[in-house]
């Protein structure tokens, strides 16, 4: 199957950068026309992007964290067929994954894509899955709790944002490691999530008025390793629950995106008194290993120990409105859009 | 030399837990009936003990922490002599150090102490040294910047209370390992006396109106291990300034021990963006290499790649007040008391 190639393509854009969180008119669709492709491009028509809590911190142009400038392309993974090409990589009709942006299609180097292998997919693993439970949030699982984490058998994991898809698939890994799963999520309904998702004790966070007794009740030998993608209270009501020589997993700060100033953590001098180590996860790190845990979760995805979620609406236009919706934890599952109907 | 075997001992004990700055009403100088001897136990009279603000957070009693009740012997290293022994390991004559509190002499178990290898001490090497520069500050020192800060010949190495027994030995330390070495110090004196040391660089906090500007100005090509004695603030300063996989070790947070509410750091977001690890440091846990480590920096003292300071008083009754001064920066140096004139 191939397309023309389109002579231009819908690209979001930054039109300001947001002030707490990123509304719809921080983002601009402009029609943006396709260049000549120079040696080593491919054209790209994306079918599915990301959206992405992380890359909030992308928006600010604040000067330590760098960031997108006005009238860049919003940055995410994405899955798309090569339309036409210039690569001695990859031909017209393959299929990628890679750092798309969100438009329907682009120009860009054939460096840092990935091409999809066909053998990943089935009935019970979808496309979309290596943007999803195979791509950026998967393997932050992977890697976070094996690598940072340092898993034991028997010992305790609790999980942040459980029932997102980095949270859910940490999860999943952790019962497949031996460990006692313990998730926070706002909601019964992700709750109820969770434990079909089999672990071992939930924690709602809107109805707990104490969090650290809430999570003294759900995991009264403490916790060995948290897995964090909130950030501040939360982080600061785990680490008051650690074991001696915890890990904790600095996956996600999601509470921090939107705050004009940072809350951070109070209890420091836990770190000294429980011999707590906090780590800071950037998957990209691991990029050698990513074939590998692929192929390893695809096979927990086939034996039915993995599952996973996607929230995939239709058509470019979503996308903002979706994004913003995120922050207001209406996010279930990995939130993707697609752009080809 | 021996001693008669005492009736009594003067010991300093916790009057009240104190609230912000331990003030010399939080303690009582009580004197002290010692028991019969049983079998396993010696008699020690302390010749020196020393004065720690790490120990602060034990007077506190609150539940997290594990604190000193209302009567308690206060703690601190300390040296002495055994003057009684029902002990298999120790002679009358013997010398020690270890856990023997704020005392004139005490009777103890014979577990936990360790017996002074005379060979460790000549006119470079004073007996002290052992619980200063190669007791529990210079070991912390040791094994923190090596075994936490997993140094590299080349790097920047920071330190807050750089000229304090930790610190300073900290800096020496990273100088031997081929690391540049900042120091970050209050008053003038102090940081003469870094320079002195061989730092290559050293801030003076009183001096600095922004501390993270004060950090960049010092260490431009960022930090990749902060050693930190400081916390709060001055954490979170160094936080904005570590490089790409920064290590930060807690050695301590003195900022923290007396304010009512913990401080700790914003910066927490910085943990992903630059793929920080922050780890908190407890030297017991290197019990077994402290031999070798310390046959090690006494080696350096002799050959003049490592100094050290020592600010000792005479008298038990001064050590409260002492204490007290600690916290208002009045440190320099190891702070000891001689009990024995």
């Amino acid at each position: 199957m191939t397309h023309p190639a389109p002579k231009s393509f819908q690209q979001w854009r930054l039109a300001k950068h947001p002030d707490g969180v990123p509304t719809p008119d921080c983002f601009e669709l402009v029609d943006t026309p396709m260049p000549e492709l120079a040696e080593g491009q491919v054209m790209i028509a994306t079918h599915y992007f990301s959206l992405d809590p992380g890359m909030r911190g992308r928006l600010s142009g604040d000067s330590y964290a760098a960031g997108l400038k006005i009238s860049e392309l919003i940055e995410s993974a994405g899955i798309g067929e090569i339309v036409a090409s210039r690569s001695e990589r990859y031909g017209v009709g393959d299929y990628v994954m890679g750092g798309l942006g969100w438009c329907e299609g682009n120009v860009v180097s054939d460096r840092g894509l990935q091409k999809l292998d066909p053998a990943l997919f089935d009935d019970k693993v979808s496309m979309t899955a290596t943007i999803g439970v195979l791509g950026v949030p998967g393997l932050t699982a992977w890697f976070g709790l094996q690598d940072l984490g340092q898993p034991k058998a028997g010992e305790t994991l609790l999980i942040s944002s459980a029932a997102g898809p980095v949270g859910a698939t940490t999860g999943q890994i952790g019962k497949a490691l031996g460990l006692t799963v313990v998730g926070i999520a706002g909601g019964s309904d992700k709750c109820s999530y969770l434990t079909e998702l089999g672990f071992d004790a939930v924690i709602d966070y809107k109805q707990a008025s104490d969090l650290p007794a809430a999570i003294k009740a759900a995991c009264p030998d403490g916790v060995d390793i948290y897995f964090d993608n909130v950030g501040a209270e939360m982080l600061d009501a785990a680490i008051l629950n650690m074991r001696l020589n915890g890990r904790i997993v600095v996956s996600g700060q999601v509470s921090e995106y939107n705050r004009a100033q940072p809350h951070g953590i109070r209890n420091t001098t836990a770190f000294i008194t429980h011999r707590l180590r906090m780590q800071g996860l950037v998957v990209y790190d691991y990029h050698k290993q990513f074939v590998d845990a692929q192929a390893a979760m695809a096979k927990m995805i086939r034996d039915g120990s993995l599952r996973y979620t996607e929230d995939i609406s239709q058509g470019i236009a979503d996308a903002p409105k979706a994004y913003e919706a995120l922050f207001a934890g209406a996010n279930f599952g990995r939130r993707l859009i697609k752009t080809i109907g």
